[in-house]
């Protein structure tokens, strides 16, 4: 180590969302690392743009976007009739709620946002405060799950391993690094580039090489080799919908990479935050957003691919229990084969 | 079928290279489908730039341009003394042998042609018109293996066979495609885009788009999951190099969707054109090409990754014979396993 690691801007989310006098800050992900910017949201209708169009993503920073949201929505409607605003409220929960549908996080956020939106609206109280409030206490406790599930995660790492990684995996993959560079455990990470946002190529790259890790980055056709060729010790991706049976999704490649790594013996672990999704008992319960065919034709703008044709754009998919091998979480490390049982778990103490 | 298929203009190699007055015209690959240019190569060191700046790829494509490359030379040197020509010529089929080093065909094509030229030379007879004959009849002959290899693959596909594949598997694809349409099989076809030069967005789908086959285009990170969905009943990709133990190399990526194809059942097709490289008889005997990792580290030339980070960059894998279902070639079908056998087996008879 020439220097001690430090925490990049993706790690804490109040640093990249901020409900500021009725407007929600919105860091604009697809601009980082060259450009760090915010797109100002006024209303809920362009929370809901900025979510559907990428500007932010990752499962729990865009539910923390979308409950902002419905703070926005609590405080336009403020002058309304109160069953007129119950109405309108429950509009903007629809619209925000319907953003994007395989992260589990913004459904459960959602729905407590527009019960507690509602009952201030019956009561006479400050509904866009409260949702506010509310929203900065899930961040909150996002931040700590994200911190925890990295430590827990850097205790499975080894001084020498070669960590694949597939798209950004988020807050707790920094945590992961951070935990794991701070013990002094010389580690390298391999990111696919992530087509077709790049993700890997942008945010993954530069978060690991702020924190001090070196960066090898491969095209997503190369992790195959990489096993091949024995370069790789660890897998390691982040999971938008856990199910209780073991069941993740994550960003679209994420299942071919866990079976190569199930092929050539590499432990395949998962950083799972604050556990599985209640609402989700098995893989049917995880819909696959298919977004437009016509985001893989281009590449940061550029025209990709010959016209005429079709394009199939699933943006995530599942990997099933026997190709995960360690799901790490805010409370300690499970198995996919019983990840239902971080329910009963002790509330976690602090790293 | 509401027309009858036609051939596309990566069919036949002379309509992408030719020899016109010391002077080797080269189809720019690298900007097709939307402009079809030619780059003059006035020089032996152009053609060799040529070849490895990929203008033109293809492991039979590169070898002919390199042969038209040692005619370049001939011409150039022909006014000096023999023992000059030799050495002049000797180095200029170094040059050109060592441009890229894992597709096979160069290798003998360069050496055949090397011998032709200083032949010549020694009996003062007319080296560059030799070397081009010859060239000229390789060509020929490659045309008439792509042809046989895609008719013989076309006999395994069947009616509704929706076809992975990766990067652009020349002529002998087109000629497969154009031949399962002509015997009213209902094929589709799903290239992954292939980075970072995405032969599969641009050549690929548009050679099969003008043969007249639907064509679904994908991200490299997709086939595992239309594998676990069902979506695809065979994969088929060329090699740029065939042992004769039934190891394949070719471009990054086929060997993970190869590994894949495997674990769900789905046949694997090679198009083997002209069979197995005979001084290859291992997978150690197959020398895998690392690019300049900045190559993957843009995308159209728009830059893709953060700076201060590494890449690796290699442009081959291998893939090893449990993978392979079947090899394709000009003399019929083989097993990997018996792959050598193509030596004894008959010359083919026309289709």
């Amino acid at each position: 180590m020439t220097r001690p690691p430090t925490l990049p801007i993706l790690t804490n989310r109040a640093d990249t969302l901020k409900y500021v006098d009725g407007v929600v800050q919105v860091l604009d992900r697809r601009k980082l690392p060259e450009v760090v910017t915010f797109v100002p949201c006024h209303t809920y209708q362009d929370v809901a743009q900025a979510i559907i169009e990428m500007v932010i993503q990752g499962a729990p920073p865009l539910a923390y976007a979308a409950g902002y949201g419905l703070a926005l929505a609590a405080r336009e409607f403020r002058g309304l009739a109160v069953s007129e605003q119950r109405v309108k409220l429950a509009e903007a929960h629809q619209v925000l709620r319907s953003t994007r549908p395989t992260g589990a996080d913004i459904f459960p956020l959602m729905d407590r946002a527009l019960a507690i939106a509602l009952s201030c609206v019956d009561s006479g109280a400050d509904a866009e405060a409260a949702v506010v409030a509310f929203v900065d206490q899930q961040i909150r406790a996002g931040d700590r799950a994200a911190r925890l599930s990295g430590y827990h995660a850097a205790q499975l790492l080894e001084d020498g391993d070669r960590i694949l990684t597939h798209c950004f995996a988020g807050a707790a993959l920094n945590y992961m690094l951070y935990f794991a560079v701070k013990a002094g455990k010389r580690i390298e990470l391999f990111p696919t580039e992530t087509r077709p946002y790049l993700q890997g190529a942008r945010l993954t790259a530069a978060q690991a090489k702020e924190i001090g890790v070196p960066v090898t980055l491969i095209t997503d056709n190369m992790p195959g080799y990489l096993f091949y060729r024995g370069m790789i010790t660890k897998y390691v991706t982040a999971a938008d919908s856990i199910t209780l049976d073991g069941h993740i999704s994550n960003k679209i490649g994420t299942f071919q990479y866990a079976v190569l790594a199930h092929q050539f013996g590499v432990p395949f672990i998962v950083l799972g935050y604050d556990g599985p999704d209640p609402d989700r008992p098995n893989a049917a319960s995880i819909p696959i957003e298919e977004r437009n065919p016509e985001e893989i034709f281009y590449c940061r703008g550029v025209r990709t691919a010959v016209d005429g044709i079709r394009g199939y754009y699933p943006a995530f998919d599942i990997t099933p229990p026997q190709f995960v091998s360690v799901i790490a979480t805010e409370r300690g490390l499970f198995s996919p084969w019983n990840i239902a049982q971080y329910f009963a778990a002790p509330e976690p103490a602090d790293e």
